[in-house]
């Protein structure tokens, strides 16, 4: 065996972001990912900006080590055919609004009564059930109601959202979760099942102390911009050429840390004496601090600060990230060869196996790049019926 | 089958907040976990404020479902104890930094080769390889050095962490992952293996469109604030006693939303009239639209944008996510019972399965609440001999 998800064979019905996502880990361990799009067009982000060479950067890289199979599932030859992969496959994943598939006739429990083992995982703004199940959601619209855009941002005045879609990405995560669980549980009682993750439940969450804090405290967590709340200094401060976080969490590294700015006297300074006493007089300090590290560039800082054991690091643009040492010594970034696209770089596989190692299977599928090959294999169709069948604007 | 982990026994030497809240993860799905904690105070989040009771709302929030047997590991007797129950269990978790567990003559060639089915789980700052493996590493650290602070934020000159330790909570649910992959490789195989998940690693991947459109385009991601960086009107804007984010992703919605706010003279305004023109436009749109916004409460323009189905929401604060009706519904604020603390609320389990859900098994342990009764049943260990090594403080 060589990865974790070798021998389960996925269906893709997902579009754009959390649903992909979640297809293309779940391909990345291992599994056979079949992606079924409208012949017309196929997925919405094939047509996402920036393009090269026509194919979308945004689409190639979370689709890769895919297959493409164009059906047209409001045909009802191509609801046929879903029906006869669904007998066929291990997993179906979608994220259109709830209610969709029951509307073109293949809800949850038509695919079931073709195929009980399938386990059916539905990702969606909302979820399946509950009184916001049918509103729509975007990422920006979700991390507002889930409480992330209310305690991200410089202050009270300019609640700000995570600058990647993080609702839509923990959706996916949390999805090959559901998916993951529901196959263990199939492998021992033979059934399948349906997993209904909603990104609104999933930013709820991973709220994390904020939950536990308003709960106990009755104080309503706001924007508290880079500063740690209840430990300094632990915050962003000002370089000559950009900025450096430290984090230097106890009076041992606070000692360290005013050694290397040079700023001896403030250990023994009354206002700076403790934790708390920093805490307190966290604008004076922080004031101090950053005229200090103005004065010289984030790089010696970094060096000087690491060289101390002080916790410290830049803030990486990613142009930095995509070229960092250690991010490239650990396979995060990697190069993908696209038939028409050429190179692209993709962020690699985070989890490390040491048995069985995930995996970039190749670059994502031109749409309808297998439709052939997979109804060829699954359902023993043959070229000519293909054909006939494109004619018809069944298949793509 | 109840559970999708039934069966699975955890042996949990996480602390903090990335291991634990795997751990907290695998309970919730139904495994057994037992945290070994050192019986000096145990994990070092029991300390973290607000308490109740004297116990610690943060560790109780992220423990909850789990056992705890306090063994010292630096003790050759707790070092003896540890590695037979490893020889009992399926999985081992930890977060230390890398290196730790050999230290304590504890390393995966050790525990693997006492039990080769065991799957070893590390989860750190920069993973087990690479150059910075050895660095200190805190959640504000990762979230500059991955990316995700250069691209969140107001704008270009104040670079923002994620209000929640997303760094952290990111390397908790990708090891999950991992942990049920190599779960799965082990049913197959017979054989346990090493899962390393770095936070680093899981910012990179998650990094999004920011990676794509950057080895693409060559232009580097900045913060953005609520705007999105191609379609408009899609952001937050203000209200009389706060803000809505309204998603008019299309433009139909664009006319819709016109007309709600009562200003129809913008759909035909050539300034307006295509996506292009109103990215172009954009900072006299938004003028124009807050100037609309602010005149009724946020209240006011969800219940009209909703009627018309323009996607749009709140920005909840905490306290308003933890009472919202659809949350609720969802059971996504489930109330616990501790012996000592009394009732907390804690988020619930996002992933909602048809057969095998998801549970809270119970409130978090106390310190080695669990000693005697793990003990006992998994080494058929006595009353007396474990208050003998309680008094030899090897266990507590």
């Amino acid at each position: 065996m060589n990865r974790p998800l070798e021998g389960v064979t996925v269906l893709d019905l997902t579009r754009v972001l959390a649903g992909p996502f979640a297809t293309m880990m779940l391909s990345d361990l291992g599994a056979r990912v079949i992606k079924v799009e409208n012949p017309s067009g196929g997925d919405d982000s094939r047509a996402f900006a920036p393009m090269v060479n026509g194919e979308s950067a945004y689409f190639m890289s979370i689709n890769r080590g895919k297959e493409s199979v164009a059906i047209n599932l409001k045909h009802p030859e191509g609801k046929k055919l879903l029906l006869e992969l669904v007998k066929k496959v291990d997993v179906l994943v979608e994220n259109f609004k709830p209610g969709t598939m029951e509307k073109l006739g293949l809800g949850y429990p038509v695919l079931s009564g073709v195929n009980p083992r399938l386990i059916y995982a539905a990702s969606s703004g909302f979820g399946q059930y509950g009184p916001y199940s049918h509103l729509p959601a975007y990422d920006l619209i979700i991390q507002g109601m889930g409480g992330l855009q209310s305690i991200t941002g410089p202050d009270e005045e300019h609640p700000t959202k995570v600058g990647s879609s993080m609702a839509d990405i923990l959706a996916g995560i949390f999805t090959v979760i559901g998916i993951l669980g529901a196959l263990r549980a199939r492998d021992i009682t033979g059934q399948g099942q349906m997993v209904d993750v909603a990104m609104l439940d999933c930013l709820v969450a991973t709220l994390e102390n904020a939950i536990a804090r308003y709960v106990v405290t009755g104080n309503v967590p706001k924007p508290a911009g880079n500063d740690h709340p209840s430990i300094a200094p632990f915050a962003t401060f000002e370089s000559s050429d950009g900025f450096v976080n430290i984090a230097a969490g106890n009076d041992a590294l606070w000692a360290k840390l005013c050694s290397v700015l040079g700023m001896e006297e403030f250990v023994q300074d009354p206002r700076f004496l403790t934790n708390s006493d920093r805490i307190r007089n966290w604008p004076e300090l922080k004031a101090a601090i950053n005229e200090r590290t103005r004065t010289r560039s984030t790089a010696h800082w970094v060096e000087v600060l690491r060289e101390a054991n002080v916790p410290c690091g830049p803030i990486n643009t990613v142009d930095k990230v995509v070229s960092d040492p250690h991010v490239l010594a650990r396979d995060m970034i990697v190069s993908l060869v696209h038939p028409v696209a050429g190179e692209l770089k993709v962020p690699g596989v985070p989890i490390k196996f040491s048995k069985t190692p995930g995996e970039i299977k190749g670059p994502a599928p031109l749409l309808g790049e297998h439709t052939g090959k997979v109804l060829g294999e699954f359902l023993s169709m043959g070229e000519e019926e293909i054909q006939e069948l494109k004619r018809q604007g069944v298949l793509g």
